[in-house]
């Protein structure tokens, strides 16, 4: 996935991604941005449709210096954003809530990557079967070789959509809360309370195959 | 936060929240709205400043049929939708992975709300001292009555927006994969790989008061 052997270890800092609120938390570095992009499964996309903001929360895979995304070619938001709307993406993960000795200094642990850009559609069966596999090991590897692949018909009905990681910005808070001095000495609990996204048991379809009962297993 | 008592179950359905594509997923139904809201902690916020996009996570908290947001008087987003520029909200629980028999049929298992319209400035020190309040009280109930409260300063620093929940509609996949009928038989494994949230121990602030050791609660 990573072909970063040539490239700057920051991206620019461009004016639509220059972090103006909380600068200490700002990052552009090129593998955080990475690493933060791959450990999500999903994003938000937003676009304009008809004059107003709009998003949905999809799926997303990165291929190098690209961030990619699919849905139903009909879907209007990914229409606009085929049809050159500019979009913006954002990867928020939640890693916990910060407990401060004040109301004003509470606060979140978390890592996020918002980019800005338009998106390119990727137009040939060829690609579209690329991505379908691209994704499709992203969610277990080596699945890929074991599912029936997309038809014809599904890969006219599923548009992806590709992001250049250009206009990108990193934010991330982590560790304890920061209180003013003052309020240190306040009987009150103070620290972080951490969360993640966890696996559980995989559930077997209803329709499951006999031999393959107990046989799923967790992403990484 | 409840005072659904004299409203219809169901949300009206606007030509913005009319959902298109699955509208077997699409809900307008109060209830499930509320709670898929209030299950969530933090959510997207999507506006567009200078002519183009933008989004940022942010926590957000419901009060009956408002939901707010709150971040610093000087976010250039915030600053957009306080002077009126139309705003996007969506918050998204990830549930699973839906491990199909065919790369098409993969899907996810979510819930997730959107909602559409202009916010609303909370301009007085009261009702930002009250907002205040509910947030805290999300985030660990009585917990207010043990910390310190935001002096005029720091409610001076901080933007409370809140956003009708008028223009909204809820979205939820759930089970198992839904498969075409000839593809039953392939030899792979199928199922949900189900995910959440998980609170892990709490974390001591490393300037906690000795008498605080240990007495961080996970949420609930």
């Amino acid at each position: 996935m990573s072909d970063v052997l040539d490239l700057p270890d920051q991206y620019d800092v461009h004016p639509v991604t220059k972090i103006v609120r909380g600068p200490k938390r700002a990052s552009y570095d090129r593998k955080l941005v990475h690493g933060i992009i791959d450990d999500a499964l999903i994003c938000h996309v937003g676009t304009v449709v008809n004059g107003r903001p709009t998003m949905i929360p999809t799926a997303h895979w990165r291929v190098g210096e690209r961030i990619y995304i699919h849905g139903a070619s009909k879907n209007r938001i990914l229409g606009a954003i085929a049809e050159g709307a500019e979009a913006c993406l954002c990867i928020t993960h939640l890693d916990g809530l910060v407990m401060a000795r004040s109301a004003f200094h509470h606060s979140a642990n978390y890592r996020s990557v918002v980019i800005y850009g338009k998106g390119e559609v990727v137009s040939d069966d060829a690609g579209k079967m690329e991505h379908s596999r691209l994704f499709m090991e992203k969610l277990e590897p080596g699945r890929w070789d074991t599912i029936r692949e997309p038809n014809k018909q599904e890969l006219k009905a599923t548009m992806f959509l590709g992001f250049d990681l250009n206009e990108v910005s990193a934010k991330v808070r982590a560790g304890d809360p920061v209180d003013d001095d003052e309020d240190y000495s306040l009987p009150v609990w103070a620290g972080v309370l951490p969360c993640q996204n966890v696996w559980g048991t995989p559930i077997d379809d209803a329709k499951i195959d006999p031999g393959f009962v107990g046989k799923g297993k967790k992403p990484e």
